[in-house]
Formats: C-alpha cells, structure tokens, sequence
C-alpha cells in the first residue's frame, strides 16, 4: 500500500468538474458534478438522523435501481427542512443533468450540505452544469475537494494505490465536514472511487466496515447531520475484487486508510479547532463500550475546553469518563495516558507526575488522550478536537 | 403556598455560618457550617458519576447510619480524583468540627466542590471552623448560598411556606452550580431545609420525586460532576407530614417548587450564559422519550450557540431532535414552536412563519423551545443556557 493524503491519485473511470453557481453567495466555487464511467458499481451509507434532507431520500432511491452515472454536489443549501417541495427541487436537479448527458435521471445522485430550511435555488443549479460539465477532468481532485466545502478550511483528499493480484488499484476519496459532525453511519460528504472491479455486494461490505472504523468515530460537537452521505464507487476499469481473499483484505484495508486520512483530516479541521485529538480506549469489555467511553470524553465540553487551553486537567477526564455508562467501573484500575505519560492510576495522580511535560504534548497540534479502562481486551480510538471561542463565533454567525 | 425564590425564611432548627478559610484562593468565602437540630430526619442523593469524590463517599456512609448534626460544605477544592488520601482528609475535617461540637464524627457529612485532583487543604478548613461555628445563625441563608459558589455569578436561593394541618410549615433550599452540570441524580450542590416533621423513608421519597423533576433535567454542558449531592433536611420542629395523605402532596408540591426554582436558577447561570432556555417537549409516547429529545436539543452545540447569537435557527433544533434516538418518529407530525409561535409543522416551515417575531422572543432572557412529537401524552421540560464565547473562556482558563 502506497500513496498519501495530499496528491492524489487519478481514477481512472472517474472525471470531475466544477462550477461557481452562486447558490447561497456569490463568488465561490459551490458545486460538483462526479462522471463515473458506465458499467462500474457503488454503495453508500446515509445519516441516520430521523430528519433526511430531501438529496438523501432521493439519492437511496436512485442508488437503489441502479449503478449511478453522475454525482451533483452543491454547497450554500442543504435542501433539509424543505418539505415535499424539496424533492421536486432535488428531482429537478437531476433531470437537468440527465437531459444534458443523456443518462436516465435516476442515474444522478443528489447531494447538498448548507444552511438547513432554505429552498434549493434550482435555476442557479441548473445554470452552472454547463460549466461543470465542460470542464471535466481526472485529474480535479483536489479543485473538487474545495468546491464541496462550507465552514472548511482545507481540503480533504486522500488517495492509496495498492497491489493486488490483477495489477495496481487506486483508491482516492474526499470529504467535507467541520461542523454538525457526529456521522452515524456516515458524514457529510465523502466520496471514495476506485477504478476496482467490486461486485456491488462486496463493496457495501467494503463501505460499512470502513465506515464503521473511521466516519462513524469522528465528532465535533456530537450533532449528527441531516445530509450525511458516504458514497464508494468503482468504475471497473481495474484490476478484480473476488468476495473473499488477500486482494480483499488488501482493498479493505486500503479503503479504511482513506476513510480514517479523511474522517482524522474532518477533525482536524473542525469548527474553531486548533488541534486534532486522538481519544484512544482500551481494555473495555467489548468494542460499544469503549466507543461510548470514547465518545463521552470527546464530546465533554469541558474536556474540549481545556484542550482549547493546552491545560492538562485530568480530572475532567476522568469525570468524563466516570459519567459515561459504564455501571460497573472500577474507578481504582482505570489508567489515564496524556500523550505517553501515565497520568493516573489507581483512582488518583501517580506520583511524580510532570504536569509541564504533559502541558507540552497538549501544546501541540496532535493530542493523544489514552484511557485504559483495565477490564478487557477491546479497544477503539475517537477522534476529535478542541473547542475554542472561534467554535462559538463561527456558529453563532453562521447564517448571518 | 407562599414565598418567592429571594428572600429566604429561616427554617426553625437550622442555623448557618460561613468562613474565608483561604482553601484555594485567599479572600474569598470558601467554607459552610449547617446545623440541624438534634431528632431531625435526612435524604440525600449523590452523583451517579463512577468516579465519585472522597466526601461524597464519606457523606454517603455517615448518612446511612445516623441523623446528620453539621454539614460540612468547602469550595475551591473537590477532593476528587485524591485516592486513599482524599477519604482520610475528609474524614480529619469531620473529626475536627465533631470534637468541637461535641457530637459524633459521624453526624458531621462533608461535601466538597471545586478544582479535581488537588489534595484538600485540612489545616486550612480546620483553623476556618471557629469563625463558622461562632457566627451561626437561622438567618444566614444568603450568606450560606454565597459561600458555596465556585463559578456561579449570583446566589442561588428558593423559599416556600406551606399551610399543613399542623400549621404553617417551611422549605428553604440553596444550591450552586454552573459548569459540569448535567446532573444525575443531584446537582452539586444543593441543601434543602424544613422544619416539618417527616419519617425518614417519606422524605426520601419527597427527595427523590421532587430531584427527579428538578435538577436532574438541568443542564448546562452535559457534564455530570463527580461531587454532586443535593440533601434535603427536616427538623421536626414544625407540623407533622405523615406517609400519604393531603398534608403530603402539599408538601411534596412545596419541596418541588423550591428545587424547580434551584434547577432555573443554576441553568440561568449557567458558565457564561445569557439568556435561560425551557426546552419543553410534549406529545412523546413516555416521559424517558421526552426526556431524552428534551436533553438532546437542550445539548447541542449548535442549537446553544444559535441561541447566544438570538438565531432562530429552527433547522439545528430539528435536526438535533432528529438525532435523539426515537427510531420510529414520523418528522411529518413534529410541531417546533419558538415562544408562542408555530415554526414547523409537516417537514417543512409554516406559511406566514415571522423570522422578525422568532429572534425577538430569542434575544430576551427567558427562551421557550417547544417541541410537540405528535405521538403520544408524555411531556418533559429541560432547563439549560446559551452556549458562548465567555463559556470556553471560563473553563479554558479555569485552573490558571
């Protein structure tokens, strides 16, 4: 396995284009047209916040009938809280983009991620494809990172290319995301392609399982979006997937590395964030628990704020991790690590403990929070990030 | 029943002193004696959090054997987090007050709040009891509710008379609390008070119900303190309360009133709030139901820093009720009222919806968030704060 988050690899089978619509505001880059090529196979995992955006509902159903032949992203509008005239809105959208490349529509899957309640500016929409679509390309990977952020501040690409028996494959994936960040099965937005050959059903394993191991474990601020989306493609055009073997476990596992480089990068990048913090558990009974555990100490405002501040205050963390749900605690065989410095043991600080050593680890831009819970052999890493006054400005002002 | 949240009635069989025992900061009052008179009767309930501080262990034990004589209350420090240690200073604190009392140093319950993981300063409580001890007084309960504050801004104080057939009985309460406040089972720290002569198992019972619609639907960052406790006392002094009848559901009306009135109060005040926000959901198919869409609107980051900005971004609040876990909900029949107006209904905005009309009742002190889910009777209401700058700035700079 091969390759890195920044450079990405083209795909062959994929083409990408993108345009300025002036969906919400003038002036940016706010929506994508993905090309995949025809014959090649897709899975992808939805939000599953009881209220989906109109995009969601329509784009399982398009994913249901058949391998898709366009993606349409826009940002500055989510199409959420729209009612039943958000699905004509999304429809229309697709219809467009079907009649200029003479696809069926519901070959068009739609995504948007915006401002939730506003209606999607459907004629701005349809004015831009032309744009997009003359300007498709391999190689816009990166331009198509960047026309899919909101609140983002950098792209979000990472791309593998691994061996497998049939010759080289090359997984590329973006993602946007820095707020309403807590995917439950998946985040708004990422798409994955490969130029594999994946029968559909192995690539729905393929996608929930790595789902499940990197956008499932990121968190912002614990709210889970109405539009999450995490779309895994195949175009074919490359070398054979089987359902079983070493070129599966190979492409599983370089899928993961994608899915974990993007949902770290969503991080990394969160709203206000000034460092990317590792919540890693072990030794829980079973992997629910230490997510629970994980997720309690990542989404602990007060946890995130002391981050904010680089302030080593275990205590927080250790209540955190106290108020969690684990009803059976041994508080007295709990092991906290900042960084790699054993904090605390046996329900209090261990002596000699450097609180200014710790202070420096937390003064970095990669925080790493270890908590051994010392009754298992399960583990699971969260990943989050502080939450600074920027966080409250940015979502304070964010529709005005 | 009669009283108001200021201005509290001295409760017969009480009496109160304070002290500036310079615990973790010179200068401030940092120290609390309450007495109750001999033959009275006590409930207490305690943090559910796993790791659960020395005096709250200590308190917890003394509580299950005896009538408690003093409470013992310090700030600055919550002797949390301290080990074996921790136990052994509390109990040196308890042996202190008792031997110059002359009662039994298991009729002394401590309760700490503060910094976790700092030692408690014994010598310094110790040389603070004499001041205490010598200006006890029936009449000190704002003075007693002020020296129970760590990042409160204002006292925190509620007060109800009650005529019973015995005669007139009283309920005075005080509590602090402003950060890691999502308590379950107490809140850190409340001390409720009558004169009425109650059986112990009654006024457990009283205790439970009451916390349970009180402080244990408040909250503020959904971070549940490792030293909560919330004790409600009666002297006997006053009229009887028997186990059922009229006199009962009077009294547990009262007791109610004051912990509801304690419950706001903390949410008003919550770190760094502006304004107090009554999330209230009704139409649920349970109360745990209610309880739970309630708790999670009340919690979401971007719902509070919407309504710091006085937003009336209506689509956050869906979308945090559509995370909260009721698998089955039809969003077509969820109602959001913002104040007295109707801004969603079938999915989607309501004709006529005056944005104007929503961020006016937004930008007042008192915020309603109603949210009917169209599928049931039960109904809970949850009190918490606005999310703002001045809260990351708060606990960022906490310990320096």
């Amino acid at each position: 396995m091969a390759g890195e988050a920044s450079g990405a690899h083209p795909v062959p089978g994929f083409r990408l284009g993108t345009a300025c619509a002036g969906i919400r505001k003038p002036g940016r880059t706010d929506l994508l047209v993905m090309e995949l090529a025809a014959g090649g196979t897709a899975a992808a995992v939805f939000t599953r916040n009881r209220f989906r955006a109109a995009p969601v509902r329509i784009a399982e159903r398009h994913l249901a009938g058949q391998a898709p032949r366009y993606c349409l992203v826009n940002t500055g509008v989510a199409n959420a809280g729209t009612g039943e005239r958000g699905e004509a809105d999304a429809l229309a959208c697709c219809r467009a983009l079907a009649e200029r490349t003479g696809c069926a529509p519901e070959a068009v899957v739609p995504f948007s991620t915006g401002v939730i309640g506003e209606p999607l500016p459907v004629e701005r929409v349809v004015a831009g494809l032309e744009t997009a679509l003359g300007g498709l390309g391999e190689d816009r990977w990166e331009a198509a990172a960047a026309a899919i952020q909101t609140t983002d501040t950098r792209n979000k690409v990472a791309s593998y290319q691994v061996a497998l028996s049939g010759g080289i494959c090359t997984i590329t994936g973006m993602a946007k995301g820095a707020g309403m960040i807590r995917p439950d099965m998946a985040t708004m937005l990422a798409f994955v392609a490969t130029d594999a050959a994946v029968p559909e059903a192995v690539l729905d394993t393929v996608l929930r399982r790595a789902n499940e191991r990197s956008f499932n474990r990121v968190t912002v601020d614990g709210d889970t979006s109405t539009n999450d989306a995490c779309l895994l493609a195949a175009s074919g055009v490359g070398p054979e997937v089987a359902a079983a073997g070493a070129d599966l476990e190979r492409f599983q596992a370089a899928v993961e590395a994608v899915c974990i480089d993007l949902a770290r990068a969503i991080a990394a990048d969160g709203e206000g964030a000034t460092r990317l913090v590792d919540v890693a558990v072990e030794g829980a009974r079973d992997t629910a628990e230490a997510e629970r555990v994980a997720f309690t100490v990542a989404e602990s405002p007060l946890v995130k704020t002391a981050l904010a501040a680089g302030d080593p205050n275990w205590g927080r963390i250790l209540a955190a991790v106290g108020r969690s749900g684990v009803a059976d605690l041994d508080v007295d065989g709990v092991r906290l690590t900042l960084g790699e410095q054993v904090v605390v043991a046996h329900g209090g600080v261990v002596p000699g403990y450097d609180e200014a050593a710790a202070a420096e680890h937390l003064a970095g831009s990669e925080v790493r929070l270890g908590i051994d819970l010392g009754r298992g052999e399960a583990a699971a890493t969260v990943w989050t990030c502080d939450l600074t006054a920027e966080y409250v400005r940015i979502n304070a002002e964010y529709r005005t």
